[in-house]
């Protein structure tokens, strides 16, 4: 059965105290909607509707920029969740298949969770997601007979019995297309706050005879987002667990609580990540490597053997080879390390290839901006940058070849070549005192007119 | 009504294990006596007196830092709270209102608080300042009559029904400067460690027919410290309160257990603060600034749009302005940076002004410092300073003027001038392959020697 | 007393996920291993007998990198502990006294434990070391008559009152060594698993009519790690307990859940640690010393008055004397700094020696690898190394000497001389404009090529 998505991504989020809208705070380095739209991916959907409303126009960047073929439709005003999904009738007219309606701001329900939805589907024509829950609270109860969904309760409207379960809604429900949007046709607003509930549908559909049942998920799962606290719970859940994975996989983390993931890291067996440690989006870490003390990766590749930091940062771009070294204070950006690389001090290696078993001197900056364009610089294989380099892109330097510490390399350097910019050194004896006796004099002088 | 301040601070807090006073250790970047002090500032007090004793010098000097106009008493000897309070008699024979004794260890009382005793003194001779404790352990209890305090009784003293009371004393009173000063006088030290106690006051009070109450405060309030372990705790304490605000305020703090902040940190509204952040004093961050990862800073301030970091360290005096860009590794002091500047990699930028749009390269310094005296750089607008510039104050770099990439800067360079100061490069055919052919040679005939 | 260790280190550790022996992970900067040596040496024993299997070449390297008289003896197929302390057997034919088996997956049994189990043999021929459990689990428990252990039973052989008992078996076990070895040649291996269980030595004493007792210690010292999650939890619970005896000795950690120390960390009282700082091992602090946030220690001295960091790292052979200043972005290794030295900014200091009251400008590199070796650097008291200063080594700056910011220093300086090496600055009016308006015309050109 092919299945649409629809995201329900329009609401203002008034508690995060905050222009952005609320779907595009994130988690784990990703906006939520793009947590919500990973999670409906996995059914590898025939359309993506996005529900906008808020901040609509930011809201469909950011969708699209995960999936271009993602729509967005706008909701003006926000009239409740069956209001949210008629929205997107136009744009699923012509659909014959399923729809699975999620929240943009729900960002941790599992692939393998909607799989199930889709599952049930088979058997039962309305399928909603329910958790069990540790403290239900004032969620929605889940009134069952058997495996058949009874019917939803709202926890204001339920007698004491109904409040006694512990089985509550979450929002999400899966249905045929034409049905849902039949049913959702049906739905009043005749309540006390006169919005339209989605959750309308389940008693609507029961009373044409239609079937509803429920599929379960871990509470975790179904964690909603409506405050900057509740934003940073998220996160720390979602910390949690992947480090506990990344444990489970092999990964020795010294202080796992001072490891951030983002979404997408991944760690290999066996490699070593000491404390306060931050991985934004787009890291691979190979098996066997380090990830030293107070780094910071994004978007870079490390492979086996290589070791990285203390203070290293590695930006979108870096890749390691193996056995590359970059060390204290060195920052990575779009450049490659071949095999066996070092680049141990104080350095900015951006835009650049560096040659296997090259040797970058402390100091070393590649030269990559002249204030309008950004050039590349290529180091050979072998080659040893002197301390304190400035490397003037575009600029190549040969395999083999050496430059002088303190040069400014503005030409290419050829294959074994050494390349020197420096000017001679001169000692003046006795003017080292001489200076300091003028300056502390003229200090003298100065704090006497200040005083 | 006018009140006085009398801080009680002579203790040593043998507990604290250290040669310096206990009021004198910091919580959130503030000596514990300050706080003690802001809290009391509230009330805009006549007079505040610190009774010092252990360390009375250090603790004079750092009250005076705070407030130039605290009168520092010294109690010799330690007799307890009665015979501390004792000793502010003369400084404030001639004042006529209330005091509030305070405490220089116990850092949280809000100033709400101590406004709310204040009121109460309007109709009560003595006002007690009470807590209700989660575990009243060895507090002293507070014996109540309806609105009236009747006595405050020890535990060691108190009977079983006393001891079920929850209602403890912080130790903080109030009362007209003249009666307190009466009583005190009165107090004795016929007990077994041989002090005068500030509680037996209420009981002398209700004897002569005064009549006393007791106004209540959040347990969290009347934290005192005593050892480096609840110092530690107080911090937390701290830091959990002030998160909790900054995320209510509409901040985004991705990790907020790694974040920390001083007493007097303000960050605007949809900032974002990353991971593994430090805030020392004196830090105002606008709304929508980005402060990243392991960034450090004291005594800045960074306006709306700023990105700062990660591993940026921001000194006194740095004062970013809309849309700076302050990247790795880079510490700026003293320095205005206008509109839209970037100093992105590894620079010192020190006693400076840089103007609006300039690029600061990579490893930029401002040779600020002599050997003897510091010196200021001015960088104009939408200057270009190359990479590895050495900025020689005292030195201007004009409006649009462009420095070469490692050149040493002592003389001023006019408006769209380039300035270079560079030897002329050599490239030596063949010279490196020698050089490492000499250098091994070397090594190996070091290294058969060492064997 | 003589005693020998036998220290049982030859398990795979499936449930680590690794290539790594077991042993060899880390807790504190130190490997399992070495922490349960490090336990066993306080007996100062005779013989440590290392019982390796799985990795046992590098588990052997580890073993007499701590301790050059460790024999390591071989178990091929992992049968049991009794089958493990058998493999030792030949190494202590000779062995006239006490045995210690200790366990290299369980670091945390102190010294004093040991000590007591050792005094306890005075009077019974088996001591077993055996903890109250919290929640007993299935461990073995220890079923005593008065102080007379009778005998051991593991939690499924069990009856419902022998699980009720909660003083459980740690596996470690001291007695005579010649008792020892003759007991484990008569343990079968009757079991479901077919091993060889060294507990069983119990009983088979008890029915020759030797007597047995326990000793008892904090659970926590009988931690054993199965898992690199256990392996975490053992880092937190060394953690806690560091950060707790820190504080206990005077320290000032402001946060002290941010602070990682090693196993063998020293820092004197009145230090004060700021938040995210790490310690690996070899690390003394004096009495009075800073160190600031982010910085990183190892293989260093930190004498009193020192302030280091934020962002310093200090590597193995750092010594600072008092007063040192190491600013941030700043990495000192192999170096000493003289009383009131300083380096405050994005420096390099290796293989060096700065004397007392130098100053050593941003951005200064000591060039120490010429590709091929490593070489020194000597700057002399009082002097000034101005900002970006290279000193290309073997290289001697002299006492009160200067260095002229950017110069590449490949000579010796001499006392007081000032030493230049700096090309002439030369500024061309308007050039900055002209190659601004080229590049933009060079950029316009190539963003229409693209176009």
């Amino acid at each position: 059965m092919t299945t649409a998505l629809i995201v329900l991504a329009a609401g203002m989020g008034t508690r995060m105290n905050s222009d952005l809208p609320k779907v595009l705070h994130s988690v784990a380095g990703a906006p939520l909607l793009i947590h919500a739209m990973k999670s409906g991916a996995g059914l590898d959907p025939a359309h993506t509707i996005i529900v906008a409303g808020h901040g609509a126009e930011a809201v469909g960047k950011t969708a699209r920029s995960w999936d271009e073929t993602a729509r967005i439709v706008l909701q003006e005003e926000q009239k409740g969740t069956a209001h949210a999904v008629d929205m997107a009738r136009d744009a699923l007219a012509d659909f014959d298949g399923d729809v699975i309606v999620l929240y943009g701001d729900t960002p941790f329900i599992r692939p393998e969770t909607l799989e199930a939805m889709q599952e049930a589907r088979a058997q039962h024509d309305i399928v909603v997601l329910g958790f069990d829950a540790a403290d239900p609270g004032r969620y929605g109860r889940l009134v069952m007979d058997g495996d058949r969904l009874e019917r939803i309760v709202e926890y204001k409207d339920a007698s004491d019995k109904e409040r006694a379960i512990t089985l509550c809604n979450s929002g999400v429900i899966a249905a045929d297309c034409k049905a849902l949007f039949d049913l959702v046709s049906e739905i009043g607003n005749d309540n006390a706050s006169g919005e339209y509930y989605l959750t309308d549908i389940v008693a609507l559909a029961r009373a044409r005879g239609l079937g509803a049942t429920v599929v379960t998920c871990a509470e975790s799962e179904t964690m909603g987002i409506n405050s900057r606290a509740e934003l940073a719970r998220a996160e720390a859940a979602f910390q949690a667990r992947a480090r506990d994975e990344a444990l489970e996989n092999g990964v020795t983390l010294t202080a796992p609580e001072t490891v951030f993931f983002a979404h997408d890291t991944v760690i290999g067996r066996d490699s070593i990540v000491e404390p306060h440690v931050f991985f934004g989006p787009g890291v691979t870490v190979e098996s066997g490597a380090t990830i030293r003390a107070f780094s910071h990766l994004e978007g870079c590749h490390v492979s086996r053997g290589a070791v990285v930091g203390p203070y290293a940062r590695l930006r979108p771009g870096a890749e390691l080879a193996e056995d590359v070294r970059v060390g204290n204070f060195v920052e990575v950006k779009n450049a490659i390390l071949d095999e066996g690389a070092k680049a141990n001090h104080l350095s900015y290696i951006g835009d650049a290839h560096v040659g296997a078993g090259s040797n970058i001197g402390a100091g070393t900056i590649t030269c990559n901006y002249d204030g309008v364009m950004k050039h590349r610089t290529e180091i050979g294989a072998g080659a040893f940058i002197g301390s304190n380099t400035m490397l003037v892109a575009p600029v190549k330097v040969g395999a083999g070849a050496m430059t002088a510490s303190g040069s400014v390399i503005t030409r290419d350097v050829e294959d074994e070549a050494l390349a020197l910019a420096r000017a001679e050194q001169t000692n003046k004896p006795g003017m080292a005192r001489k200076l300091f006796e003028i300056l502390k004099a003229k200090k003298a002088k100065r704090d006497k007119g200040e005083a």
